[in-house]
């Protein structure tokens, strides 16, 4: 008897992430094609600006913190996407480990079928425009550094919106 | 015959970068000894808001880029020295590698007994405080990528303050 589709969970697998592809949901922090100039006697090159800093609204201010995260187990389902309405938030690694990406365009809530993922090469860092939704660091193999440029300032400015309440269950797999 | 004590190089030796003896200067962006709080249901650890981020000064706005630098060798002479009067700047290394810091409180010159030395065990970074003379990077071995918050803007925010116009002779070195 065949399997009922129905129950079958969406598969979700990361592509490699690139500026482009990445494009909707923010910028990628990465050297690897980007222009740069020299500066301090051409000892340094300078890849200049390379993401929307955005952390300014009602009485916010930029910040720099740590995050280190455990990862997962992957297979994993994606139970739950963040988003912050009011900000931007980048994440760089900072041991050049790979790490997974899962996000989905702004909206008043996520569909599954509008989940995607990627996976940085651990040179990349990302940064989630505001209000793009985006899943908990979701670190491979071992716990992860990561440091976090993000809006330091009072108010609600983080939603949460939990997947499967009568949805797909969406399963973050690391290859087809 | 002795040698002339006035022609000998005042020598610079980094001592081990720490929050307390880097204060006069700036922020040590790091979580050793640093207070957490979990988020993302206790999968992530965030040391929050490490940094005093300064870049709003005449119309800036905080930008993330990436700076690639190229090691010098060492024992090097301490040619010129630089500030942002703007603004702060902060560098954390990407491949968590040392890298050496030289730095002088803010002044309308550097004297060469003011200059003191610091280094990074890699995980580590820095954000200069604003006006805060600092060499440019110094990077060992090999080639090293930062993360770098800094003012995105226009204007003049750059002072070079020359060493050793009639002064003594400084060299940074690495071990007594």
């Amino acid at each position: 008897m065949p399997a009922d589709d129905s129950t079958l969970p969406r598969i979700l697998t990361p592509v490699a992430l690139s500026p482009e592809n990445f494009k909707p949901y923010g910028d990628v922090i990465q050297t690897a094609g980007k222009d740069f100039h020299y500066i301090n006697n051409r000892q340094v090159a300078r890849y200049h600006d390379l993401a929307e800093v955005d952390t300014l609204e009602e009485g916010g201010k930029p910040g720099i913190s740590l995050f280190v995260a455990q990862p997962y187990a992957y297979p994993m389902r994606i139970a739950e996407m963040e988003r912050h309405p009011l900000s931007s938030q980048a994440f760089i690694p900072l041991q050049g480990r790979p790490f997974l990406i899962v996000v989905a365009e702004p909206g008043e809530t996520v569909r599954p079928e509008a989940l995607r993922a990627f996976i940085s090469d651990g040179t990349q860092g990302v940064n989630y425009h505001r209000a793009v939704w985006h899943h908990m660091l979701l670190a491979m193999d071992e716990p992860a550094t990561f440091v976090v440029v993000d809006r330091i300032g009072s108010g609600p400015n983080c939603d949460i919106c939990a997947m499967n309440d009568g949805e797909e269950t969406v399963m973050l797999t690391l290859s087809d």
